[in-house]
């Protein structure tokens, strides 16, 4: 990471900073995830997204497992340097429901929404377990 | 807050969970911030955004001092239910440097260009003080 990146980025007290990923063409909000330092170096070495999953503590290379890969057109920081956006091209479902997006609850004040329906099987994306 | 809702909410250990701001017309992302269960009951009920400013421990109505409000046009959950997607119409600039959007700093491996400009000036979002 160059200096000057460095210098503006700030990582939360896990060393970690929100990165909202978003679809380069149509700007479809696709999903919203964590990376540390690491991963934004190799994303930005090899154009391939990588995150941080928090859940398994190691690099979450974006599609490894289902092929859902998400290659970057564009990393920007925000005035604060605490939140990334990546501008992305994604294959497939970005939501590991087989969805498109992450972000099909919609909620008012009077209840919930489904709004949108998997473009993929579990099958598809994970092989047959 | 409806029973549906507050049962899919996953608040961190702080109470709060990371909010995006979408532009609903033009996809354009404005801004990230936080929530907490009161400001999101008072956005839902208000259709004005409210979120929770972590510096300032309270509820943050946005644009109550700069006029640049957010109207809400639907507030939807991903399917962790741990990240918020306001699409909203906002007034004015997002972002307190005047400009449109947060998101200004662009990085590659090689450095970082700052790649829009201010819309408004501090006087006229804050007053001459």
């Amino acid at each position: 990471m160059n200096a000057e990146f460095e210098k503006l980025l700030k990582l939360n007290s896990d060393g970690l900073i929100p990165a909202i990923a978003q679809q380069h063409d149509s700007g479809e909000i696709l999903m919203m995830a964590w990376m540390n330092k690491e991963s934004i170096d190799e994303t930005l070495k090899t154009g391939r997204v990588c995150y941080w999953s928090r859940s398994r503590q190691s690099l979450w290379r974006k599609g490894e497992t289902s092929g859902n890969s998400q290659k970057l057109k564009n990393l920007r920081l925000d005035c604060d340097g605490d939140t990334i956006l990546l501008l992305v091209d994604q294959e497939g479902a970005a939501c590991h429901t087989g969805r498109r997006n992450c972000f099909f609850y919609e909620a008012t004040d009077k209840g919930v929404d489904v709004i949108s329906e998997p473009i993929m099987s579990k099958e598809e994306m994970y092989g047959k377990k």
